[in-house]
C-alpha cells in the first residue's frame, strides 16, 4: 500500500468545508428539480406522480450518479489492526504513525462477519441519511403542521375509529406481518439462506412493527385537492398520524423486550411490562405536548408580545419545536407529543396572537412542512444508491410485499366491521377499499429501519423496506386517482353542505332517540367536553369569555380575576347551544387567506380566482399550502357532490 | 484503566439519537430565554442590552452549567499508542480491542506538543461550534436578507465610499492590526511565551484580516429601531456587509500565500497573484449571484408559478440558498454572491411573484435572519466554556485589544478625509466617531478564527477572537443609545422629508453647476445605468415596460415578441423621467406591511397603531423584522427631525 499523507493543511480545510456545501447543493438542486417537475405536472393536470413520489424519482437519479461518478478514494480494506496496549475502547484514540500522531474518533462497533462496510467513499458516506436529522429536524415541522391544521371536529367525531385503526390495526398489522415474515424466514433457513439464530421472532415482530407505518403523505395530497370526502380523509388522516407514532413506540418496546430465556418463548411478565410501558409513554407525551402549548398560551395572552410579531412568531415555533425534543430527550414520543402540541395550539395559543403572527405562523410551519416532504423524500431516492451495505434478498423481499398486504386486509375490513356495529353514519365498501389501498409506506418505515443497520439481518430489512417504499408510493400513490373514480368515491365536496347534513340540531335529536348507548354516550361526552373548555380552558388560556368571575365559584374570586383577560367581561355565557360553540370555534381559525390573483401577467387559460372566503365557510382544506389547482373546482362544487371525470 | 465496555447495544441507540434531542433542545430553550428577555427590555425601553448582547449572555451561563456539571466520561488522558504496522492514515480505522473489533473515523492530525486535547467530554464536543454549520446554513439567510431588504437607492448613491471602506478600509485595518501584533509577537517571543518561528507576519497578517471583519448587527438594531439617520445607516451597513466577504477572502488569500523562501520575506509575485486572485473571486461571485437572480426572475416570469405561492416561495428560497451554495463550491466567496442575489432578486424577481409570495419571502427570510442570529449569538456565549483548547494569553489580548481600535481610526478618519474632498455630502465629524465606535467584531471573525484551532497559536487567535467579541458587542453594542446622544446624531428620520431635500430635480441641477467631474461623472453613471435598466433588463427579466418591440433594434424582432410580457405593453417609455422611475422602483417593494394592531387585549399604555402606509411613503426600514416598538415615534417624526432624548 502506498502511503498516502494526510496532513491537513489549510487547503484541505477550505475543501473539507466546500464538501459541506456541495453535499448541500446537491439536494437543493434535487429539490428545485422536484418543484419545477411538480409544477409542470399540476400545470398539465398530470396526477400519476405526485410531488412526492417526483422527489424519489430524482434522488434514485442523483443517487446512481454519485456512486457511479464518484470513486473510493481510500484503498483501505478492511483490516483489522491489533492495538494490543488497549484494554477497552476510548472515545477517541491517538494513533502514532510513521512519527506522525493522529486522532481517531470512535464510530461503532462492528461484528465479526461485517469487516468490510464501507469502501471508503467519503461522498457517499456524507449523503447517507442520518436518522438523527430525520427525526429531530425533518419530522417534527411534518407532524406540527398535520396537528396544528387539523380540522378538530371532523377529527374528534370519528375520534373512536381513528383510535382503533390506529392502535389495535397497527398491532392486528405488526403481528400478521411477523407472523408471515416468520414463515418465510424458516423457509429461508431451510433453503440456507440464513443461519439459525440470526433471526429470532422478536426481529420478525420488530419487522412487522416498523412497517406497520403507513405514510398516506401522498394520497392525502390528491385527497386535499380533489376535496376528497372528508370522513374518508380524517380516518385515513387520523389513523395514519397516530399509527406513526405507535410503531415508533412498538418498534422501542419490542427492542427492549428481552425476555430472560430463549427469545422465541413468550414472557407473559415482559410481555406485560412492554404494554404498561407503552400506554405510558403514549400518554405521558400527550402531556408533554399539550404542557407547552398551554405555556405557549399563557405566555401569549398575558404579555404584550403582539406588539412584536417576530418575537412571538419565534417563540411559537421553539416552544413548539420544544415539546417535540423535550418528549424525545425524556424517552416518550416526540410525534404524539408535537401532534397534539399543535392541536392545542391552534385550539388555544392562536386567539392568542396578533394578526400578523397568525399569518406567519400558518404560513411558516406550511413551508417547512413542504420543503421537509421533499427533502425526505429526496433523501429516500439518494439512500437506494448511497447507502454501502444493502442486501437482497428475493425470498424476504416477496415475503415482505404478501405480508403487508394481507396484515393491511387483517386490519382494515375486521376493524371496520366492528366499528360499522356501533357507528352512525357507517364507514362504506368503497371507502375500506380506499383505505386498504392506501397502506403507503414511507418515510417513517425507512427512518425506522435504517437506524439500525448493524448487522445483515438489519440490513436486509432495510433495503426490503425501502423497495417497499418506492413500490407503495409510485404504484399506489400513482394509481389513486384513478381508484377514487373506480370506486365512485366523491370528490370536489363543498363542507358547508356537508356539515348541513351533519351535527346539526336536528342530528343531534337523531342521537337522542337512538337507543344505542354508546352513541348517546359519545354525543353526551362530546358535550361535556365542549361546555367544560367553553366555561373554564378558553376563558383561563385565550380571551375569550365567559369570564371566570362568573363561571368560577366564588373562594376562586381573586385567582378569577387574575386569569380573567378584559375583553372576556364582554362576552356572555353561551349555555346550551353547544352546535354554535363548535361552529364558533371552527370558524375562529377558518377565515380562508384571501385567494390572490396573479398579479401583472394575463393568466391564459384560468379563470381569475373570486373567492374571498367569508368566515361563515368551513372548508377542512383551510390553510392549502398555496398549492392552488383547484379553483375551477369551485364552479362544481356548488352544485353539490360531482365525481371524478 | 478499568474495563468500559463499548456495545453498542439498542439502548444505546436510542441515547444516541436523544443526545442529538437534547442538544438541540437546550439550543431552544436558550433561545426562547432570549426572545423573552429581549421583549423585556423592548417593553421596558432598556436600550443597553441588545438581543445578539443577551443571547452571548445566555449561551455563556448554559456553558458555564455544561461546562462543569457534566463530567468527562472517558478517563482516557491522551495515551498515544503505536499501530506499527500502519504506514499511512487511513480515513476508517478497524481495530481489534480485546477479541471485539471496533470502527474508528479518522478525524484531524495532532501536533505534537497538543496531546492532551479533549478530556473525551461528549456533550461538550457535540455543543462546539461547527464551523461548516455556520457558513451554510446559519450565514446565507443573514446577508440574503440583508440584500434583499437593501434600500437600493442609498446603497447605490453612497457606493463609492461604502467600497471604499469595505476594500481600503479592510486592507489598512488587516496591515495595521498585522503589525502591530507583529511587534507584540516579538515581545512575547522575547518574554518566552512563544518559540520563534511559531508566529510569522503572515500569522500576524491571517489574524488582521479576521478581525477587520466588522460585525455592527447590534448596531444597526438599535439604527433601526431608532430611525438613525439613513446615511449613517446606509455606509455602516454597506461597510459592514461589504469587508466581511472582504475579510473571508483576504484570509484566504493570505492562507494560500506561500512565499517560497523565507515566509517573513515579501515575495511580489505571490503577493500580485493574491490580489488578482482576490479581483477575480470578487467578481466571479457577484457574476454568479446575480447569475441565480436573472435565472430565478425569467422562471418567476415565464412560467405560471404564481398560481402556487408555495412552489414559488420554495423555489425562491431554494435558488438563493443555491447561489451561496455555489459560489463556496466553487471556490469563490458565498457572501459576495448570495448578497448580490439578494439586490437582484428584491429589483426583478420581486415584481414577478404573486402578492402572496412577496408576503410569504419577506416573512420567512425575516424569520430566518432572526433566528439565524439569535442563534449564532448564542453559539459564541456557549463557546466561551465549551471549546476545550482556550489559551488565554494576556500579553496578545492586550495587543489585539488596543490593535482593533488604532486600526479602526487608521480605516475610518483618514479614508473619510479622502471621501470629504469627492463626496457632495460630506461625512461629518459625528459620523466618523459614531463609525469609529461601532466597529464591533462579532459572528464573521468568530467563525473565521475557529476554522482552524490546530496550534496553539491559532487557538489563542481563537480564544482572544472570543474574548474582543464579547467586549465589543457587550460594551460598544450597549454604548451604541448614549453615544448617539452625545455625538447628537438625528434621530427618528421621516424618510419623505429626507427625500425632498436630496436627489430631486432640483439637486440634479445643482449637480450640473457642479466643476467637479467626478461628481457629475457619477450622476451621469447613474442614470446610464437606470436607463439602461429600465428600457432593456427590467423588461427582459420582468413584466414592466416599455415592451421590448419599441426598444430593441428591428432586427431582433422575434426575439423581442419572444421575451416581452403581454402586460408590457400598456407602459409606455419614461425616457427623460429618471427620477420618477427611481421613485417607482423603490415604491414597488415599499408598501409597507400594515402595521396590525392587536387582536382582542386592550394594550394599555401603549397607543394605537395607526399607520397603513400609502405607496407614497419610502421608508429605508421597510420589512422592520416585526420589532416594533417605535410607533410613538411616529409621532415626532412627523415633527421633523428629533434628537433622542
Amino acid at each position: 500500500m502506498e502511503r498516502q499523507s494526510r496532513a491537513v493543511s489549510e487547503k484541505d480545510e477550505y475543501q473539507f468545508q466546500h464538501q459541506g456545501a456541495v453535499e448541500l447543493l446537491v439536494f437543493n438542486f434535487l429539490l428545485i428539480l422536484t418543484i419545477l417537475t411538480i409544477w409542470l405536472f399540476k400545470n398539465h393536470r398530470f396526477r400519476f406522480l405526485h410531488e412526492t413520489g417526483g422527489a424519489m424519482v430524482y434522488g434514485l437519479i442523483m443517487g446512481l450518479i454519485l456512486r457511479y461518478a464518484t470513486a473510493p478514494t481510500d484503498v483501505e480494506s478492511g483490516t483489522v489492526y491489533d492495538c494490543v496496549k488497549l484494554t477497552f475502547s476510548p472515545s477517541t484514540l491517538l494513533v502514532n504513525i510513521t512519527d506522525q500522531v493522529y486522532e481517531y474518533k470512535y464510530k461503532r462497533e462492528i461484528s465479526q462477519h461485517n469487516i468490510n462496510p464501507h469502501q471508503g467513499n467519503p461522498i457517499l458516506e456524507k449523503m447517507t441519511f442520518d436518522p438523527e436529522i430525520f427525526f429531530n429536524v425533518l419530522l417534527p415541522p411534518i407532524i406540527f403542521h398535520a396537528g396544528y391544521s387539523l380540522k378538530k371536529r371532523h377529527f374528534f367525531q370519528n375520534l373512536g375509529s381513528i383510535l382503533t385503526y390506529a392502535f389495535l390495526g397497527t398491532a392486528i398489522s405488526c403481528i400478521v406481518i411477523g407472523l408471515i415474515m416468520y414463515g418465510f424466514v424458516k423457509a429461508m433457513i431451510h433453503a440456507g439462506q440464513l443461519k439459525n439464530g440470526d433471526f429470532h421472532f422478536t426481529d420478525c415482530l420488530f419487522f412487522g412493527s416498523l412497517m406497520s407505518a403507513t405514510d398516506p403523505v401522498t394520497v392525502l395530497a390528491i385527497f386535499h385537492e380533489l376535496h376528497v370526502d372528508p370522513d374518508l380523509y380524517i380516518l385515513l388522516f387520523g389513523e395514519s398520524v397516530l399509527n406513526d407514532a405507535v410503531a415508533i413506540v412498538l418498534t422501542y418496546s419490542i427492542s427492549i423486550y428481552s425476555p430472560k430465556e430463549n427469545p422465541n418463548a413468550f414472557d407473559a411478565a415482559a410481555f406485560f411490562q412492554s404494554v404498561g410501558n407503552f400506554l405510558g409513554i403514549f400518554a405521558g407525551s400527550f402531556a408533554m405536548g399539550s404542557a407547552y402549548a398551554v405555556v405557549t398560551a399563557l405566555l401569549t395572552k398575558f404579555t404584550k408580545l403582539c406588539d412584536f410579531p417576530m418575537l412571538e412568531t419565534g417563540l411559537f415555533f421553539l416552544l413548539s419545536w420544544s415539546a417535540f425534543l423535550s418528549a424525545e430527550a425524556a424517552g416518550l414520543t416526540g410525534i404524539v407529543a408535537v401532534l397534539f402540541c399543535g392541536v392545542t395550539q391552534a385550539h388555544y395559543t392562536y386567539n392568542n396572537l396578533s394578526s400578523d403572527s397568525k399569518v406567519r405562523t400558518k404560513q411558516l410551519f406550511e413551508f417547512m412542512n413542504f420543503l421537509a416532504e421533499n427533502v425526505i423524500f429526496c433523501y429516500m431516492g439518494l439512500a437506494l444508491f448511497t447507502f454501502q451495505n444493502h442486501t437482497f434478498n428475493a425470498l424476504f423481499i416477496l415475503g415482505a410485499f404478501l405480508a403487508i398486504f394481507v396484515a393491511r386486509a387483517c386490519n382494515i375490513y375486521p376493524l371496520s366491521f366492528l366499528l360499522n356495529l356501533g357507528r352512525k353514519q357507517k364507514i362504506p365498501w368503497n371507502f375500506q377499499h380506499m383505505m386498504m389501498f392506501s397502506g403507503l409506506r414511507g418515510a417513517i418505515a425507512f427512518a425506522l429501519a435504517i437506524r439500525n443497520t448493524e448487522s445483515q439481518p438489519k440490513q436486509m430489512m432495510f433495503t426490503t423496506t425501502l423497495l417497499l417504499v418506492f413500490f407503495t408510493v409510485w404504484i399506489f400513490g400513482g394509481g389513486t386517482t384513478p381508484m377514487l373514480t373506480w370506486l365512485q368515491i366523491r370528490v370536489g365536496v363543498d363542507l358547508d353542505e356537508n356539515l348541513k347534513e351533519d351535527p346539526s340540531p336536528q342530528h343531534q335529536e337523531t342521537n337522542n332517540l337512538d337507543k344505542n348507548t354508546s352513541k348517546a354516550d359519545s354525543a353526551r361526552l362530546f358535550r361535556m367536553w365542549y361546555g367544560f373548555d367553553h366555561k373554564y380552558l378558553k376563558p383561563i388560556l385565550t380571551h375569550s369569555g365567559p369570564p371566570l368571575t362568573t363561571t368560577l365559584p366564588e373562594w376562586c374570586g381573586p385567582i378569577s380575576r387574575l386569569l380573567t383577560s378584559s375583553k372576556a367581561y364582554g362576552e356572555q355565557l353561551k349555555e346550551d347551544d353547544v352546535e354554535c360553540i363548535v361552529n364558533q370555534d371552527e370558524l375562529a381559525m377558518n377565515y380562508q387567506e384571501q385567494a390572490s390573483p396573479c398579479s401583472p401577467p394575463a393568466r391564459l387559460g384560468l379563470d381569475q380566482k373570486a373567492s374571498p372566503q367569508t368566515p361563515g365557510k368551513e372548508n377542512i382544506y383551510e390553510g392549502d399550502l398555496g398549492l392552488g389547482g383547484y379553483e375551477l373546482k369551485l364552479e362544481q362544487t356548488s352544485e353539490g357532490q360531482s365525481h371524478l371525470n
